[in-house]
């Protein structure tokens, strides 16, 4: 059995949106471990890729396994006997927080697509609003952001100087590059072709399964590696006993692995929320914030440390970015520690290799 | 105005197919340039990736510009003043050869999924009979194949002991790896999903066009390399007046390129032929012919010499598969020039960076 661990962060209502409009009665959903500190000066807020929720581990509410469960925990390497973590359901997604999903307090419907557009400068301000508003915390001891929640942990800094005292960059990027675009491009195409989607109005039994089926897989392929998926599934098909008879149905064992990743995951995530996030990502550009220069706008960012984490085998956020990040914060005074790892497993490596990305950050906060 | 240069050479009937069937009056459509030699020694043969006709450049019979127009034609780096090349279009394809668009002899109706299951070894053996039994070449001077056509062209080395003297391979694989599996299961299950695909039943009016649109923007995804498209698009968006009201419309100019190339492409080859040439293509497996080992197979293949180009950016047909062929061909007593070429436009560089591909063909060509 598993319990919810989740809390509600009532937002400031109406809470205005970077490109126009504003939520009212919005809320965020947060979990936390371990205990805030008398001086409030001990907290961790870790901001998520897009799918994830807020149990980023298990604990007392939801012993159920989190999303990156290994990393976090007593004795972990984000040792919450000594931290105070807390991760957010990032605003605009649909696992507790406010999204197209939700309610429309001005409809009595769920928004579909007359949530507002949404960006990761919002999801940001809403994270922040927690931290300040809802926690009291003025000053985090670090920030942690890993993919798109890399994206919002920039927006977060930028927009809010000296609301934490360290960084910790997982396989992000300080703007979307045409690659990445494309491929999400791609992955909102599938479900707004999917005619289930019909224009955001789905139910329970009209459902996008076939777009988000496309959008989940391509969303794998590019979040690992070619170089892993050779060694681990090389040539390998499947018993004829677990094949369908369609002439193109699943055959090779790297198939069957993606229609699994796919089948958990269709029903599992609104997707509406899944084209709001995405398109967020495109548009994510910290350059805007710098009078149109990435490395201006991180050198406006005032952060004592940094540690900049990313992997060579990362298609979709190349450790370039990682280096431009690093460049960036060290060159707004920032001590940074920049470290590529070797991991084969690609963009998703932060998720699987603890191993490396433990070991770097456990380092970094000085366990 | 545009002819057609296509000649047709009818297969030996029946033509057994590898898998079992057999196919019953087919043919093949291929193109020539220059003249064959009164010793029937100068002959290339030039297999194609996927999609492309047999019209690789402009000729007499059709002036219109071909696939690799820059490659091939006089003083060109495969020069037709010394070269009678032929081009052929692969059986099972649906640009004159027989494929599931072709009538059914045995029904009066198209073959749609009735048509034998295709292997590149099929595509291989069908194109050496149109060398041997059509034009009367018992030993091809040099056998050129690009991406699946490079597939196709070390099927047809292997099969047929003898047939060339010398091989150009381009950007392809000895076998299909995970990644490019994957890729290809979902453009093929991006078709599969599209209501209008009707299990292979569509027609004019009911095309598959939103399953064809997404497997094609994925191929120029993947046929491509991020390091190109951040210098040729990074963030350039649309001019408004060029974007459409709907929200997750195309909005930046990779997204507009991306969907010209669908477009184009949509209608422009039939959906079941698609899915059987990337069927084929994750079914080949060189190793098939050498108990199991790819460099057996490899080191069996009877060239006296091989040149074997890739590029770094390739993320379909990664460098060290080219290595490895260089490698496999080389133990087989070829005397082989591997050369890595530093075209930054990923697995189509062929098509287009005419410098660095022309130049090293030209150069093994003795021009």
């Amino acid at each position: 059995m598993t319990g919810d661990a989740r809390r509600w962060f009532d937002l400031p209502s109406p809470f205005a949106m970077k490109r126009g409009g504003a939520l009212v009665g919005a809320r965020l959903a947060y979990e936390t471990w371990g205990e805030l500190s008398a001086a409030r000066d001990n907290a961790i807020l870790i901001l998520t890729g897009l799918s994830p929720s807020a149990h980023a581990a298990a604990n007392a509410e939801d012993p159920s396994p989190g999303w990156w469960e290994e990393m976090l925990g007593p004795g972990k390497p984000i040792d919450t006997r000594r931290w105070f973590v807390v991760c957010v359901n990032t605003l605009g997604s649909c696992k507790g927080s406010t999204g197209p999903a939700s309610i429309d307090p001005a409809s009595g419907e769920p928004y579909r697509l007359n949530f507002p557009e949404l960006t990761l400068e919002d999801a940001a301000n809403a994270a922040h609003a927690l931290i300040c508003d809802g926690l009291g915390i003025e000053r985090l001891a670090c920030l942690i952001g890993n993919s798109m929640g890399g994206m919002t942990a920039l927006a977060y800094l930028i927009q809010h100087p000296g609301s934490a005292a360290a960084h910790v960059s997982v396989s992000t990027a300080p703007q979307a590059q045409p690659f990445a675009i494309a491929i999400r491009s791609l992955q909102r195409e599938a479900i707004r072709l999917d005619p289930n989607w019909n224009n955001g109005h789905y139910d329970d039994d009209h459902w996008p399964a076939a777009g988000m089926s496309i959008a989940r897989k391509l969303g794998v392929i590019t979040y690992r590696s070619a170089m892993e998926w050779v060694g681990r599934f090389a040539r390998i098909r499947l018993d004829s006993d677990d094949r369908d008879e369609d002439p193109f149905a699943v055959e090779f064992a790297v198939e069957s692995y993606l229609q699994k990743h796919a089948d958990r995951f269709i029903r599992a995530f609104d997707p509406n929320a899944y084209l709001y996030l995405s398109r967020a990502s495109d548009w994510f550009d910290l350059a805007e914030h710098g009078g149109g220069s990435v490395s201006a706008a991180l050198a406006r960012i005032d952060v004592a440390r940094a540690l900049v984490l990313g992997v060579e085998t990362d298609i979709l956020f190349p450790l370039s970015q990682q280096q431009e990040i690093a460049d960036g914060l060290h060159a707004g005074g920032a001590q940074v520690d920049f470290v590529p790892l070797d991991s084969p497993q690609g963009h998703d490596a932060f998720l699987v290799d603890i191993e490396r990305f433990g070991g770097a950050i456990a380092a970094f906060l000085g366990n």
